[in-house]
């Protein structure tokens, strides 16, 4: 790393770095660059990249050499561009170490303020400010900051409190004061000698007062946090990789506490919730940033454009002149950046400061809003739009919504911090929400405000509901990111963690494990649980949703065992139904009774005797099917699972089926015994069950073609594709195909109804991808089930591999759940190997994927890129699976350009 | 196949077919025209090809147009040859139709003898031969084999007897004769009329009297013949596949039953149970040639080479002429096939015809014997002996023979039909014999003689003892074939069915389910179990698998777990170890406790108390190990099955092992309930135990270099190399590596000893295949484990494939089971894969296979051809490992001399 540069300086409208060097200088770190080299007023400081991070971790905890004098040099030049001096006794620079990765992790690393700060600088920062209360309250906050992030000092044990909390509580009590402002300026310099005693007794070492060892302690816990719990958690939930590191910015103080000419804010250039555009944005007057973040005192809103609570005073109206100076700086960003752009600003003794700028969490419908928005602005291209919205992202779009028609008891109002329904069982620590979510609860967490710690709890929380915080509280910011309901600063609730209770208005209480439902996006909390709709696809959704449709290249089909799943994935634009489970119909009603009856069957005549009976209520099935998807195709998988699922296997079952078949319990005890087996899923299933009962096979075929002739004579097209199972071998496919066609064929003849049909098969079993230049022989599709192919690529059921699957995942082995996002290393290759071999026996081979995969968006687009022809997924995830496969065909389009414009620009080089 | 011959004829010293048309000819047919072509006497006929078989088969049993010209052109040319006339009144033509396929299939398909005889022809042949019994003996016969294979009489049910047996046995009744040939020629004119009125009633339809009629139902019944039961059992036992179809031979008769100057027999060039390099032969005075086969008559040998029974004239005694001749035409034969043959011929008033010869069929010991004297003749080279003896068939000359110092008591002697050991029960019918197997016993089939509808009984038994039949009988022919014991013409003993029970001389009666002991080498019979002692590689086998290691080019190892299994193998030649499992050594007397206590330990601390208890029994076992193998390579594979195949699983024993490790039973049994799995084959597994367990990876590896040093120090050379199996991600075997190789190498460091070892992973996995580029990166070797590759390729658990996978075979939707022989389409490809993408990026990468594969001939050729560094085996089959791997080779080198003579040949082309 020689000759490499590793301190970044910015300050004086010039920077060494910009927004497209995001990997080096973090998203933090480059985005102020890009603010300076913009003319925005920014602290001046520097950026330590991100490869430094890396080498610290890779050497023991140690930095290259060059750096300190690298950030030395830069130092020199932030006090020359802030006038003030490090250290200095009359006119003191004071910093701030912060994090910055390249991507934002909100509160997930450390920060240290108000560095240089000592009993000799203090007396410069009083004489400067003239507030000697303002210096202390900085003096003592730094010292709790320094000695808790830097030094390490936090409670032994479960038991103890905050070592910095106890005393400043101590000080109150003494004082007889509630608030920390009550305290007056000789308390607070007491607490920061009290707070310096406290930690040399714990430490056995004193806290610096040489600045610049302060310095360096804060940049060793900036690049330290990058590897603590919460932050790991962070990265794993979110799938951001270790070796990114984090890049630290050491910047100047500027003070939005300095009196009440001096105030803090966060704003968001439109509204991160919904999206609308206009600016909004909170802030509190005469304090420091990390007070609008944590939540501690709700903030007021910049200005009026949104009712906001009466009695708050806005920016607008408190400091119009410099709230104009931010309209303006709003209007810069969003048009440089093209993008909505979430900032950190402070007003310091009536001079504003930019702190950061970056793009914007938003909420599924706000990303939509403001893409389909900034396309009409003209702002960016309908293909940029797309591309602005992450398929995961909709997922909180499509799922069922709070029924308005319901009735409803509303409890409580606060923020409508991030939309969505939640209907839950109320829990007061995300610990305890871990609990219950993993008994299989669903349940709602309440918190007086969450902090970084409550990460994992929030993550299997349904919802969240804060009594305290903003829209850019903590669990306001964490919950947009998880696409997951929440209700911030509802004041209208009390929330007692010793109780485990919370009081809402009128003598409402409500005790852990009890129901409540919350409207994320009206930021209502109401009693009980209240019933759900479903959610449509209109507005700017569907605007969104058919450009999207219109860069697609790769179809999108569902996965539908019954007709109201196949209308709401319709409703949702599947081209299709990709995949009809029939072994689910076997256990509705009594119809079991019949099935059980054709498994107990001694022989082919039993067999068909009880088939017979099931036969009617197949073919009703599927009637119901094709009618919902009239006019498109629909794949109907033959019975798939192994027999014995479908055997009772209690003793008081036993005996019912027994009582209802008429025969003795310990006949059917025998052939449960008998059909048990050692790897069910290795087993007699698929279409081994159908080569061995061809009699199965043919009443399935009959279901299916008389029901297409019925629904055909009513007037609908009807497109059957009949797929057979767990086929390993052509020859399994042939002898099922054969039964198929005759079936079809004498069906349609008594029938005089001509259906286009298809056979095909899936491709579920490693030998089935490797041989399928042999089985597209028979097939006439092929359709990749990832579920099982997985399960057998791997050697890994799904069933067992909760005991070590979580730990493979944590200890880095696999990189993601194969069940969740298709391993594209391994089972990619057999799809990829399974489509060439089909389509060079059979061109026209139509290809697709039923496993769970078909909704994931990183499968989704290895689909697109190996040219399947579509995708097949559950209901809720159609419109995932369009936008996924719409951003891959862009992705296409965009690589093509770029190859375009290099042999453009080979040619004109050539040319000269 | 409009311009394709259908029927070949030979006769007069000239033929049109030759030995390379096997294929179309069959075995049979070929053989005949090119015996007629080198001179020998043989009766004119001609052959119908395989090709009209398959089209018969493809056209609805329907004959291509034209061959009924062709084959009456044949005729003609046939009666000139003869000098007599089919249908002629004065000198009738009589004629065979005989089955022959591309191999022989003995007694499998039908035969029709004597075709052309009517109540005018009869006439003819009386005047031709002066021998009216003689002719109507033959006309009695005609009928009755007409009547059963052609027009299909046959009793009814199992309780009818056969017709014709009625009417003779009513006839021989009524005179109050015994045998069949105590019948007068008035006798068996009036049987002829019985029989044909008999046919008439039951069939309503006569007997047909027109010779062509006759003709081409005989050649109906032939085709018709290869897809009866027998005969497709037959194939599947053997793995000849149903395309090859069988030709047809029609051909003029010749008589061995025309008077004492006539006769029949068949002869082997050597003596085709030991391989020694006589004359050796049966025949029968005055009798068909389907007498000797079917032994119902012991037959006479043809001189005494051999000691022969008392009292029995030979041939050579009785027409030295004729021997002599026949003597002439067996060295003519030997020198012209280069191969033993096998050869049926008949003497005709004194003319010698010869009707068959080819490549007989013989034991493994005999197989080798005359493969290495023939080498020692310079008949053939060391590579053409090789080729002659079938890996497979050696495993006979591997298994435990009966013990010579064992005391036993023999109870008969018959003739050493078919070598080897056999220890069982005795069962007197096939369908017994297949009964008691199923159940798992060990039978022995004893018969007065078998029959092709014997096949099953006799493939399911261990041994066959029949009481009557030669050497050439029916249970010879099959049970050298099938490479099993066979002791025949056992004549001292007496069998009853209806007893079931047979006796011996001395008063001894054994009844079914009794154990006897046959030595099929000396045709003893002993009472009860006889111990079995080792074989050994002597004398030949020992030249011959020296030659066989001259050409072989890859390794050949053994899987062995034990030191005496590891000393067996290396006796047999085995190169190292290719696999030692070591959970075996887990069950071991008392560790099993230690393993239990381990299992239930609640944390690592506990978990390294108990194996820390186990390590020095494991020490010990690879000490063992390392000791038989030095000097050669020993794998060992850490930990693989599930842990709760160690724990209890009946109550008792939940109990005792509660009682063991001081704790409650309920505690026991909830572990068990804990570490059950849906699917054990798919789960936590392999090195997945060791990554969540990494402590018994690193108790083993301690094991193993522990064990390495104190062998080291005692003299001996020590190569391990531990394998990591399971290993689906290159992640796993990175983690587990690390352990092993710390470990390895705190151990020598403390011992003071260099041990060269390697780290290597089982592939195993579909998905380690694919990625074998990635895993080879930190593999030193891979070892194919295609048990579980077959598994998860195929999507099929072997422990329950029993309830289809016989049915797949049967219903020949897969070609034979994957887990016997390797399927090259599926698994192989993923093999070859694996092969080549780990070399890809480790070019001396080591590769084995230690799947039971690695002892199947079939998939040792591929394993040669695909390139891998050895296989691995069990102990008794590393010899055929190592004849299957030379072959291999062979057919390499053959190929490159052909491709090089064929260069020759183009070059000499283009020079002209």
């Amino acid at each position: 790393m020689g000759v490499k540069k590793f301190v970044y300086y910015f300050g004086d409208g010039k920077a060494d770095g910009g927004a497209k060097m995001k990997e080096l200088l973090g998203g933090k770190g480059a985005n102020i660059a890009e603010m300076v080299n913009i003319g925005i007023p920014v602290p001046a400081g520097f950026t330590i990249t991100t490869e430094v991070c890396n080498y610290y971790y890779q050497h023991g905890k140690k930095y290259p050499p060059g750096l300190k004098k690298e950030a030395e040099t830069a130092l020199r030049k932030i006090e020359k561009s802030m006038g003030s001096k490090f250290g200095d006794a009359k006119n003191p620079l004071l910093l701030s170490v912060r994090s910055g990765a390249r991507v934002s992790m909100p509160g997930m690393m450390d920060t240290v303020l108000n560095i240089g700060l000592n009993d000799t600088t203090i007396k410069g920062l009083i004489e400067k400010t003239g507030n000697e209360r303002f210096a202390y309250d900085a003096y003592r906050r730094f010292v709790n900051m320094y000695g808790d992030v830097v030094m390490g000092v936090k409670p032994r044990n479960d038991k103890e409190h905050d070592p910095f909390e106890e005393i400043i509580e101590a000080k109150k009590r003494k004082r007889r004061v509630v608030l920390d402002t009550d305290l007056t300026t000789e308390d607070l310099k007491e607490l920061v000698v009290e707070y310096k005693e406290m930690i040399r007794q714990r430490l056995g070492r004193s806290f610096p007062e040489d600045p610049l060892e302060q310095l360096w302690g804060g940049i060793d816990a900036v690049f330290g946090s990058w590897n603590i719990p919460r932050a790991v958690s962070y990265r794993q939930i979110h799938g951001y990789p270790e070796d990114w590191g984090t890049a630290t910015n050491v910047q100047a103080m500027v003070f939005g506490n300095m009196g009440n000419d001096s105030a803090t804010g966060v704003a968001f250039t439109r509204d991160p919730a919904t999206g609308e555009n206009y600016f909004y944005g909170e802030y509190l007057t005469n304090a420091q940033g990390e007070d609008v973040v944590a939540g501690i005192r709700t903030p007021q809103p910049i200005n009026r454009a949104k009712k906001v609570p009466k009695g708050m005073p806005t920016l607008e109206e408190e400091m119009p002149k410099l709230y104009n100076q931010l309209v303006g700086i709003r209007n810069k960003l969003e048009k440089h950046y093209r993008e909505m752009q979430d900032i950190e600003f402070t007003i310091q003794q009536g001079r504003l400061w930019m702190l950061q700028t970056r793009t914007g969490k938003r909420t599924a419908a706000a990303a939509i809003k403001i893409a389909v928005e900034m396309v009409k602005e003209k702002l960016i291209s309908k293909q940029e739009a797309i591309t602005r919205v992450q398929p995961e992202q909709i997922d909180q779009l499509l799922h069922p919504m709070l029924d308005p028609k319901a009735a409803k008891q509303l409890i409580a109002k606060g923020l409508p911090a991030s939309p969505g329904a939640a209907v839950g069982q109320v829990v007061f620590s995300a610990a305890e929400a871990e609990v219950w979510a993993k008994a299989g609860k669903k349940v709602i967490l309440v918190r007086v405000e969450t902090s970084p710690d409550d990460i994992r709890g929030m993550n299997v929380a349904q919802g969240i509901l804060t009594s305290r915080g903003g829209m850019t509280s903590h669990a306001a910011v964490v919950a947009r990111g998880m696409g997951k309901c929440c209700v911030a600063g509802c004041s209208g609730i009390t929330v007692n963690y010793n109780k485990n209770q919370f009081s809402a208005g009128g003598g409402v209480v409500i005790k852990q494990g009890d129901y409540i439902s919350l409207d994320g996006s009206k930021g209502e909390v109401y009693l009980g649980q209240v019933s759900k709709v479903e959610p449509q696809l209109t507005g700017e959704f569907k605007t969104f949703m058919n450009w999207v449709d219109e860069f697609r290249k790769m179809g999108v089909r569902t996965n539908a065992d019954t007709p109201h799943d196949a209308g709401v994935a319709r409703a949702f634009g599947a081209e299709g139904i990709g995949l009809t489970r029939t072994e689910h119909m076997f256990f509705e009603g009594r119809r079991i009774v019949a099935v059980r009856e054709m498994i107990l069957a001694s022989d082919v005549e039993g067999r068909r005797r009880a088939l017979s009976k099931i036969l009617p209520m197949q073919r009703e099935d599927f009637v119901g099917i094709f009618r919902a998807m009239a006019g498109l195709p629909v794949t109907i998988r033959t019975l798939d699972p192994p027999l014995h699922e479908f055997l009772p296997h209690t003793p008081a079952e036993v005996k019912e089926l027994a009582k209802d078949l008429g025969v003795k319990p310990a006949e059917i005890e025998a052939k449960v015994n008998a059909l048990a087996e050692a790897n069910p899923m290795l087993g007699h299933r698929g279409c081994r069950l159908g080569i061995a009962y061809p009699e199965i096979t043919e009443m399935q075929a009959r279901a299916i073609f008389e029901a297409a002739c019925i629904v055909t004579k009513q007037g609908k097209r009807v497109y059957p594709e009949v797929m057979i199972p767990l086929v390993g071998h052509v020859n399994e496919l042939k002898m099922q195909k054969q039964i198929v066609i005759a079936t079809a064929e004498e069906v349609m003849k008594k029938q005089g109804v001509k259906i286009n049909y298809l056979v095909g098969t899936m491709i579920e079993l490693p030998r089935a991808a490797l041989t399928a230049d042999q089985i597209a022989t028979e097939a006439q599709f092929f359709s990749f089930g990832t579920n099982d192919l997985t399960q057998t690529t791997f050697g890994l059921s799904r069933d067992d591999a909760g005991r070590f699957l979580p730990m493979y995942v944590e200890q880095k082995i696999l990189p993601s759940d194969p069940f969740v996002s298709l391993d594209v290393e391994g089972v990619g290759q057999l799809v990829q190997m399974g489509v060439a071999k089909g389509r060079s026996v059979r061109p026209d081979l139509k290809v697709g994927i039923c496993g769970e995969h078909g909704g994931d968006p990183a499968s989704v687009e290895f689909c697109h890129r190996i040219g399947l022809n579509y995708v097949s997924c559950s209901p809720y995830r159609v419109p995932i699976a369009r936008l996924a496969a719409a951003r891959a065909a862009i992705a296409d389009l965009q690589a093509q350009q770029a190859r375009k414009a290099s042999r453009a620009k080979a040619a004109q080089t050539k040319k000269k």
